[in-house]
């Protein structure tokens, strides 16, 4: 018997802003971070989750995940844990809460830190990865921690329930092989929009050296340099070689079919983002007009109603589910159902703080217990700050290798925390002393 | 010369929740709120707006506001205000922040706080009503203050310029009707879910009596429950008289339709939020499913991109606008403009704390100079909690009455703040009495 005793949030910010890592057409000076859950019990163990950030508001979103304390603190553990379907709608539906979204925005990300951090626990308790906690559930229990209100008129239980059934079949080969090979990546590392044409090459040739089969590039910012950035690196990788771009919903609609017609000679493999997250209809009018090029959207998907829409309109060839955009685990469950229904290939998004050691757990359930099979299935993977986790992920041969260690991935080392607590550890008191007078030595 | 010299956040609540006041299928117990913004400047004046929550989750919402100060404090007042458009672009640009939604959800109801906020300073500066400080402007004036990114697919710059320039032509006569007429109301005060038949026949006569020529009844929880409410209210107002129904979003698609042709043979004017607000594609399945009853829904419409979608699709008959969901009176400006695109009614979500205050100004300002004359356009009453208010709304003969005091309509008693201010608010610590023992004497 334990019982949940803290709910204990840190404002960890990384100041990538520096050096351009992470600069898109929309997001120029990103500094990553993360909103970090320790959800504390009195057995001396805890379970992890963050939210990732790009600075400012970082504390808005500590702040939001704290609030959710009283739904835990002083709850029994083991209670909670065996339930994670129902501590998941008791969240979800606190009808005060909701009102702040509805499942959307600041209070849905904090809710999802929290199932997260449920999660986190309940799989060290078992003492297993994340993934393969959730692929040991029975089709009947994986069904249970799924909310299908709004979704019945795409998605019946029924219907939910036999893609859950026939993923059971054949899962212990499926394990086996995901062990032996992993999920393949695709990179994103060298196509920040801030980097050189000669760090681009590169990088370029880096990604292939170790291996990837796919790499990204950011564009939207300036037509001709989108066109150079891709003339290069389709010279670099040859043809046929799988490029995909990226926009960062720099776009409206017709912008955006302009914009990718125009990149179209150099064959991109899909375009993402190419306008608002929420535009279902300019979507679908998008992947119309662009044909062949596939649309790509998902990162910052609001909720599993949003997912939905773009599969029944048709809007996207590939699915980017994100770790910690939606209400966690649970609602990540609803969105891979969704997705195996329209056979849209899901490819999480990941990068940022923490996101590949998240994300991986869900594109593993996926291949093993939900989507099966399946050869467009590929993970983000960019090269930053995974030194900072107690897990960081393992790439070989341009693949994800599943994890063995217990948990969800979002635990950091104590001493990464610590410098980067903002705004008063130790690499953010550096960083603001260019702004102070220079003292006289 | 005047510069901001803070922007000051106060936690309000009101204990509406001992009184079922506001009970709905979806909220039956909200405790009506405020995230109470003051901004103020070193020449003693200061804005006031607030972003209405119904409880928990409304210290996240201040913390969100105040976060936005370093914005705003240490900047010229006179530049600020002259550029309102500007200011707020600058806010939802700031790219930091809009990754906590994109353009949803807690950010963007501080971010519409502190726009609105401006305007009840600049409208008092003027020494005008809010309403006719907009009204007043040039159609090239009040189009700078729109957002049209990502619209552009429904609405060209040139048609929206075209749609003030018509909205311009007879603007005078039509301030003179309004101040004569003002626009009408309906009233749902009759129809919480947690009044008894008794008290919602009371009602009912009550508001007829009052001059109110539409009312509302809550309904979603239980569809008896809902006939009979329907069937009383049918008896005691008369064929005809039109009586909308409002869900809360409790319904999926099928589920809806339903329940609406069910309550049809008692003639509803309206179905409001039928389902999950960001369900574009079921709004339109929904209307097609009960017509000719009508589909009505916005007061959780996230952003003018979600509005834009609901009226490309025809999956509404009429768009209910609130004052303080999205970002503000500049993408209210936007939204009122689709709206008068599609020739589809704004009628106003209000209720709650202050919405009434605060939603009148832009039908006014769509009576005046965008929609014009339109008998379709009603303001939601609710008639809770004005008395805190210094400019309470004016009803005279079911009427919204434009107020001639300056501002926007948030600003409240300083004594009605102070007594509410939560946890240590006097009304609060008496709600919380009972929890402490009992003191000797």
């Amino acid at each position: 018997m334990s019982t949940f005793t803290a709910l204990d949030v840190q404002d960890v910010r990384f100041p990538t802003s520096r050096s351009l890592d992470g600069s898109d057409a929309m997001n120029p000076d990103p500094d990553y971070s993360a909103a970090y859950l320790t959800l504390r019990t009195d057995a001396e163990d805890a379970g992890t989750a963050l939210v990732f950030t790009i600075g400012r508001g970082n504390d808005v979103q500590s702040a939001a995940i704290a609030a959710l304390a009283p739904h835990l603190v002083g709850r029994d553990v083991e209670e909670v844990l065996a339930d994670l379907g129902g501590m998941y709608r008791e969240l979800t539906d606190d009808s005060q809460l909701r009102w702040l979204g509805p499942e959307k925005g600041v209070m849905t990300m904090a809710i999802g830190a929290v199932v997260n951090a449920l999660w986190d626990l309940r799989a060290r308790r078992e003492g297993r990865p994340l993934w393969l906690t959730l692929a040991s559930m029975s089709p009947e229990e994986l069904l249970d921690l799924v909310d299908l209100r709004y979704l019945e008129d795409a998605l019946t239980r029924q219907e939910a329930l036999e893609i859950l059934r026939r993923g059971a079949e054949g899962k212990e080969q499926r394990i086996t092989a995901l062990r032996e090979n992993g999920v393949p990546a695709y990179t994103t590392t060298p196509g920040w929009i801030g980097y050189s044409d000669e760090k681009l090459t590169r990088l370029l040739t880096e990604a292939r050296e170790d291996g990837f089969e796919m790499v990204k590039l950011k564009v939207g910012a300036d037509a001709a340099d989108d066109e150079r950035r891709m003339r290069i690196a389709r010279e670099v990788m040859g043809p046929g070689y799988p490029i995909a771009i990226d926009a960062n919903q720099r776009w409206g609609t017709e912008e955006a079919i302009t914009a990718v017609r125009a990149l179209a000679p150099h064959d991109p493999y899909w375009i993402e983002e190419p306008t608002f997250p929420d535009d279902v209809l300019a979507h679908a009018a998008i992947r119309t007009g662009i044909h062949p090029v596939r649309v790509a959207t998902g990162e910052q998907g609001s909720n599993r109603v949003l997912f939905k829409q773009l599969l029944q309109a048709g809007a996207i060839d590939v699915l980017q589910a994100d770790a910690t955009r939606v209400a966690g685990v649970n609602e990540n469950l609803a969105i891979l159902l969704l997705a195996k229904k329209f056979d849209v290939p899901v490819c999480p998004h990941a990068g940022g703080v923490g996101l590949c050691e998240m994300v991986q757990h869900l594109a593993f359930l996926d291949a093993v217990a939900i989507g099966g099979e399946d050869e467009r299935r590929r993970i983000e993977f960019v090269d930053h700050l995974h030194e900072h986790f107690e897990v960081p992920v393992r790439i070989e041969r341009g693949a994800y290798m599943p994890p063995q260690e217990p948990g969800g991935g979002a635990r950091m080392h104590p001493a990464s925390i610590e410098d980067h607590l903002f705004p008063d550890g130790p690499v953010w008191a550096e960083e603001q002393a260019p702004l102070a007078p220079t003292p006289a030595r």
